[in-house]
């Protein structure tokens, strides 16, 4: 910054000091050069935080489009909903698995295959068949919990309300660079102007000068006062331009951390229901598990003496044996 | 049995004791009646042993056919061969279910839902995935020890040779008894043809001591020498019967001793092969438990600000912060 007013310096008298560009301005956005200026700090140090590296605008993948880093941040949280719901959609997979698994040891349970066995081989192979049928009522109830304790929450997690959250962000965020864009052209306008009225000063200064017209001194005064209120257009432009880019990088630093915060809930919630999932499935094996216990029980009090008893009784023709004839 | 031969007696003097009738014949085989002769014990007592209870013959359940006890222990013995195969089978839909529960668990595994989750989540996520092509590897092994330990045996145990040993039992002991009826036919006949000397010899004394017809006494001796020797006949046919009789016993003790052991061993075999069911019940739960152990293990270990760390590195857009324009 000069301390003197631009527009009343000859633009001859400034261009013999050496102008060193320091700063660029893409896209309506002033950064510092490489290797100029003060040195920055992160914000937020060792915390890799969306508000340290999301400044600039990039390229999107297929080079077409202009991307800001906000936008990119913004994407993250969407793809983030939709992953959400491809994990519902999993895991609703996994519940029609179960239920086909379930309704099919259910039916063979109902089989009367073997059932003329009797005794306590019999007895064994009744609960046998009967296991099935729990085993399916322990699948169906992990399916049921799978629905309500982790496909549900998946699907109504940050519901409808989220997206059109993100879209006022969006809107803002988008809003303030469009100010910014607007106060970048009206700098450039009066840069511009600026520079046509310091042209005009010089040139009706050498003409007079070289008493080449008939222009006077009350021309150049003239001429020379509006090349400084130019000037003082020109830093009020400026002016507003920084405090609209300051009041843009304000935002962007609340909303980033915003969104920062909005990812780390979204992995710890998905991590917690996902943990719920790996519950279930310890449960369920366990559940299982216990429903061979009574299988086993039977099986080891098979009795073959017991059950010759049992079905010599049902079925004995006769215990009196044969004698010899007599004559 | 009386001490002096049948056919010496006659009749006329025999029916002067009563004679009180003590045993009976069904079937051609002979019993004692209810309350005479000496009480009989068990043969193996308090074992429900099939040589105890079978001795006689009854209808079918249908009342139209003759059984006998022994074909009531052989029929027990098929109908065991034929409800091992309906085990087998029930095993084969058993461990159909199961493949067809691995076929659908592995497909889902293979899901691209939500590949795109990132970082420590998206491990978390992979292996949740993942852990489902290894819950399907364990219910697969389930079912192929299913069929190599439990239901081919069962289809196998006992094969071809089984209902040809039992045909060859029933054979045995049907031909005894066919040969029991015979001897017993030969007793009837024998029992008539010494009814009619009796006659004959009675009428031919009567006839003669009423002086009827020019018989001499020479005829009465060549009848009672029939009379004798149809006594004689009568007594081998009778020795014959219960030597048949004895064998006939014999054989039924032996062969219904047999029947029971290959029906202690069937069950026992059976009991075997459903705990080792039970088992592979109890393996397959406790593989799939920890088949969620490495998810577990990866979902405490999800990490936003490590996820927040990858990811900002990864899309980045810039640094560099806004500063103020200059004029």
């Amino acid at each position: 910054m000069h301390k003197q007013p631009p527009g009343s310096v000859s633009p001859a008298k400034r261009q013999i000091k050496e102008v060193k560009e320091t700063k660029i301005t893409i896209n309506c956005v002033t950064f510092p050069l490489p290797g100029e200026g003060p040195e920055q700090q992160l914000l937020k140090p060792d915390e890799w935080s969306y508000c340290d590296y999301f400044w600039t605008d990039r390229k999107d993948p297929q080079g077409t489009t202009l991307v800001t880093g906000f936008e990119v941040l913004l994407q993250k949280q969407l793809k983030g909903k939709q992953l959400q719901k491809e994990m519902a959609e999993f895991i609703h997979e996994r519940i029609k698995i179960e239920e086909e698994y379930a309704k099919n040891l259910s039916k063979l349970s109902l089989s009367p295959l073997a059932a003329q066995e009797e005794g306590t081989l019999g007895e064994a192979w009744t609960q046998l068949k009967k296991s099935l049928h729990d085993e399916a009522e322990v699948h169906l109830k992990f399916s049921n919990k799978l629905h309500t304790e982790v496909e549900k929450p998946l699907l109504t997690f940050r519901g409808d309300n989220f997206k059109k959250d993100l879209k006022k962000y969006d809107h803002h965020i988008a809003d303030l660079r469009k100010q910014l864009a607007s106060r970048y052209a009206s700098v450039e306008k009066a840069r511009k102007a600026l520079a046509d009225r310091q042209k005009d000063l010089e040139v009706k200064t050498q003409q007079l000068e070289i008493k080449l017209s008939n222009k006077t001194e009350e021309d150049i005064k003239k001429a020379r006062r509006k090349s400084t209120q130019a000037g003082d257009d020109l830093m009020r432009c400026v002016d507003l331009y920084n405090q609209t880019q300051s009041k843009w990088f304000e935002e962007m630093v609340t909303t980033s951390m915003e969104l920062e915060k909005l990812e780390v809930e979204r992995i710890e919630w998905i991590q917690q229901h996902l943990r719920q999932y790996t519950t279930l499935r310890h449960e369920t094996d366990m559940f299982n598990q216990s429903m061979v216990e009574p299988v086993d029980q039977l099986l080891q009090n098979v009795d073959p003496a017991k059950d010759r008893e049992l079905w010599v009784k049902e079925n004995k023709t006769g215990d009196v044996r044969p004698v010899d004839m007599d004559i």
